[in-house]
């Protein structure tokens, strides 16, 4: 499978008055995650909507688990990786990396929508593009 | 046990290039509601901090399903409340509402911490005091 | 001129680890102010986009000047008025209250756009409809 | 004066439903910015912190204007600069480019500010270290 790491500073803006990460940030990274996955394996989000019609990748279920805490000017590691696909579906894992340690575990199930033919005004879930499960896949 | 309604207004900043609420963002609604949960139980973050010298109360395991969207100018109801205690920790759940349709639910496990006595650079979980579960169990 | 106020409380995820808030949250509500100033006034974000066909009403110009720092737990007032129109542009200031006391000062100059004609992937400036401008006007 | 430059890509969470960067974002760049130029320099934000007994340094006066909008994908390069530094504050001026066009400038003074010592629970401006203007005009 597909395994993406980039390295992340965090900022004095991601953090809280506990001098910690705010959480939700944590999200905001593993979203552009994701994306950044996502464009390194040559389907950035641009192209994905273009070329397919869709209008985005909403989550539809996410956890994460949080073992240590960092602060500002730490740097982590985020390793993702698609685990597998559904029709119109996929399962994302982040794991965050200080050092040698894990820091965070979080698993993030996605599905691909576009507008509804029958209703543009609707969304309607879309199948994963063959070519892109195939890149995942062989990558 | 205690619950805890607000409605929000979803804004435009709230939302991605899918005219949908950016998930991320619910994690923040979802953490200012157990704030303001707390604050209407008579615990507000400023109280608690320095009443019982915690640092923050940290989230430790989160989780969150959607089932339908948002977008702009939609109001939802966040539906509060703290399912258990443990020594040093708590679960919340949210349930957020669009009308009388469940939208999304969310857990949440959170932790106390304060500074450890022993090194006061570090962070350490501690006891969920007494008259805060006393307030939630009997609210 | 339409003046519209509202009341916002600081959040724990507002504030940074100098226990005071993060200043692009700041922004952020000034963005919210404006759209519910202009619900307010009968022209939701989402009317607006589709009534008139714009895109947005993105930023052009912003300033703030910040007098008197807010921590969780306070309550503000926001009070945000539009000062003036211009063909497809016009401003509005922000002034930021704690109880009495000016916190901060802002202003922001907007502009509407929708799509280009004559090339729907571009963006061009657009009138503001008169009928908000005489809302605003009399208002 | 020292001069700062680095590459940013817009994501997806930038960006709201115009499809472009929600401008917030832009000010959170502008802060990370700031604090990266800083720790280029050889003062990280920790040690700041740490070594001068500062709370941090918030915004006092900040001011955009946004020329080219971006979208998520796109490659923006932020060149920061120290500009003057006064007694316990100093200027900082950010100029966004896509590709050789100029595409937001933005100014921000800030102040150093730590806890009074007649009262700790009160900030108060603190000199900018020598060390440090040393540093930014020569380097």
């Amino acid at each position: 499978m597909f395994v993406h790491r980039r390295d992340v500073q965090i900022q004095w803006g991601d953090c809280d008055p506990a001098n910690i990460v705010y959480y939700p940030r944590y999200f905001e990274m593993f979203d552009d995650s994701t994306s950044i996955m996502f464009e390194a394996a040559g389907f950035s989000k641009q192209d994905i909507v273009r070329k397919y019609g869709l209008v985005g990748i909403p989550m539809v279920d996410t956890r994460a688990k949080f073992y240590i805490p960092s602060t500002h000017g730490d740097w982590i590691t985020i390793e993702s990786r698609v685990e597998s696909f559904k029709r119109s579906s996929f399962e994302v894992t982040h794991k965050v990396y200080k050092g040698e340690r894990l820091a965070i575990e979080a698993f993030e199930t996605r599905v691909l929508v576009g507008h509804d033919p029958a209703d543009p005004a609707r969304l309607k879930s879309a199948p994963v593009p063959e070519e892109i499960v195939e890149k995942f896949l062989k990558g």
